[in-house]
């Protein structure tokens, strides 16, 4: 191991042995002291937002001239984005309490009573880019469920990140919890980063937000269990029983209401039988909105306009105005393209008839099935999650918007006579 | 890549992509064809007992002789145990279907349903040592919950392992399935183990079962999700107001009902002011079983014949007629203990307090935390489980006994009438 590298498994250790200390007094915490530390954490970032706002601009003085306009607004703090982070950490405190739930009950036939009880998982560690508010609402939904958490955010957004972990301090400190419960790195070395993905045993869970890049990295490279997506490449399926008119109003948003978001739609399948008459008023509403094409070739029989698909077409997340097209034939047909060339996020089927929108929701291993609606509402605060802190497409613990739910796990209690088993 | 590493890794994608192909046709497949499988494969399993017997003597006649009795008795199949074996493929048929359970619905305003639905896991591979029916049993429970099974299991029991798979695949195939949904190794190449821990993305969880040092090394080695415990070093708190009958009968069931099995107690800790009236009838009682004590001072000062225990000792697991033993001041105290010594598998408190109780059960991190019962309790079938494939001592997806709920996850449906984000 490298100098750097070791140094660096020091640094985390550090940070690992204070967490792990942190998250025992957590769990213990009642529901009151957890969201009183929300409140208060909120109280701080508004006294403290004028330093916050400064610290920023050492952040953005100092970011390198290549960046571009977008990257620059991401990271931007304004007063008024201050206020919507501490108005973030306040709707989180209200939520329910996902920790202590009941999640099942149970009697043996010996007198022994079961209990199966949410639990939080302990650490966490969290990987994002730019935008530094992301930590804040991380850490808001570790706090309220149980969690502690160590925070990586990106190496431009340091200053700030440092001002907003003091007003996150400030609310542990005033509801009596161990401050430790929400840390930052404290620097961007890179190593840092591999140390903490190298931490099986030490930290439970590792949740990258950002790019695919950082997220393939992760998923690539941890030793400890990664809940995320890498793509969101999501098919929707028109049936051959489709209402045309339902299908292009859904299709319409399921591709263009945003396009950079990963619940966006990134191929169309369109049954046989339907697309000789539907497809063409498709390419039309889509066409209209700044909408470009990439067709397989029955498709393209349909509508001889139609750019040729490539091959990889299929395989690619366009996050654009860009949509890939193949006809398919029936829900079978559909449903092979997608276990070829799916991510195991999103995917819709648009039907009047119900024994094929089963057969299609029961066919996928995809983590959200969708039957008439747009797959723009693969989000936690359309599943009324009221926050997430991201999606995940694994198979393991939780699929789909991960919200506080999905950040307990549980443990078992049996309640006793003295019951011995002889 | 060594030549041979290589080589496993093709062996293994060959097992993996048709294992892949089988789960979808098994998750697709309903309850009644799951469970014709297991009775198809049960009577073909009695059907070829001779065959299964013949080739277990192949195995026995090759093992070293180095193997103790405990070994051979453990590789041995009688036509008894095959019986055993096929009533094990009825029982696990006739338990309730994991699949397609609505875990929770709920509706929101804009008129979108959501259901969470138990959905398979997908590709599960499955390790264990010498008893060649733990691969009919895990077979069983991956089937029945929709998930294709790899198996590997000992070197030992290759013979054996082919002639139950055989029937295994009997019953795949007259339930008109897909027999790769249950597969084993075709040799005992260490490195294919290997290869099948690297398989990340390509399988979906792995349980290893066995020896600590099996699952120590597919907990270190493996880059894809592991349910598994490595240590059960499980504490037995006796509290100030435990009722001394109680106390004394739940800790001998504790401790020696079984000293080899996962869920013996390990440790007891006692508090301080019951220590000196209970724990020289405590050490009567074990005594006169067999058990031996590694005691702290203050222990040794109540019973000074007791034998010193050294500071190591309060991190072994024994599995044996041996019990540590420490003096503590309270519930506070205890929870320290464990938390430094203990492994997260199963505590327990014996208490007619029940605010001590309660904070006790609060306050560990592990998977199962008992009050005013034996720790041996810890075991699928006594949770009423029907059947387990293991114990998981982790924090994500599933902890304590892993039945058939554990062996899958969910996806989400929505279900809507046209909605668009808009």
């Amino acid at each position: 191991m490298s100098e750097v590298a070791s140094g660096a498994v020091r640094i985390l250790g550090g940070l690992v042995e204070k967490a792990r200390r942190a998250s025992r007094t957590l769990a213990r915490a009642g529901e009151d002291t957890r969201n009183l530390a929300l409140f208060e954490a909120a109280k701080a970032m508004r006294e403290r937002s004028d330093a916050i706002v400064a610290a920023n601009q050492q952040d953005l003085v100092a970011l390198s001239e290549d960046r571009n306009a977008a990257f620059r607004d991401r990271l931007t703090l304004t007063l008024e984005r201050i206020e919507a982070m501490a108005r973030g950490l306040e709707e989180v405190a209200r939520l329910p309490d996902p920790v202590g739930r009941i999640l099942a009950e149970w009697d043996r036939p010996n007198g022994l009573h079961f209990r199966r009880v949410a639990a939080p998982l302990g650490v966490i560690g969290m990987i994002y880019e730019s935008r530094p508010n992301v930590g804040a609402d991380a850490a808001a939904l570790c706090i309220k469920s149980g969690n502690a958490v160590i925070l990586r955010g990106g190496g431009e957004s340091l200053h700030s990140s440092r001002a907003i972990q003091a007003a996150m301090e400030d609310g542990l400190r005033a509801a009596g919890l161990d401050e430790a419960c929400v840390q930052i790195f404290p620097s961007a070395d890179r190593a840092l980063v591999g140390a903490m993905l190298q931490a099986s045993g030490l930290i439970d869970l590792i949740i990258p937000r950002g790019g695919k890049s950082l997220v393939e990295r992760v998923q690539r490279e941890a030793r400890v269990p990664v809940l995320a997506h890498a793509d969101g490449l999501n098919h929707t399926y028109i049936h051959a029983s489709a209402d045309p008119v339902m299908a292009r109003k859904v299709l319409l948003d399921a591709k263009m209401r945003r396009t950079g978001v990963c619940g966006a739609t990134e191929t169309l399948l369109i049954d046989v039988v339907i697309a000789p008459t539907l497809l063409p008023s498709l390419v039309q509403d889509l066409g209209a909105k700044g909408c470009t094409f990439r067709a397989d070739d029955r498709a393209r029989a349909i509508v001889p306009t139609l750019a040729a698909a490539k091959p990889e077409d299929f395989g690619t997340e366009w996050l654009d105005s860009v949509l890939s097209i193949a006809v398919v034939d029936g829900v079978e047909d559909a449903l092979d393209h997608i276990a070829r060339h799916g991510s195991s996020h999103t995917e819709a089927i648009i039907a009047e008839d119900a024994e094929a929108a089963a057969k299609f929701l029961n066919g996928t291993d995809s983590a959200v099935v969708m039957w008439n609606a747009s797959t723009q509402f693969c989000d936690g605060g359309e599943f009324g999650f009221g926050a997430e802190i991201g999606i995940a497409t694994g198979r393991m613990h939780a699929r789909g918007p991960v919200g506080l739910e999905q950040l307990t796990c549980y443990r078992y209690e049996v309640i006793g006579t003295g019951q011995v088993r002889g």
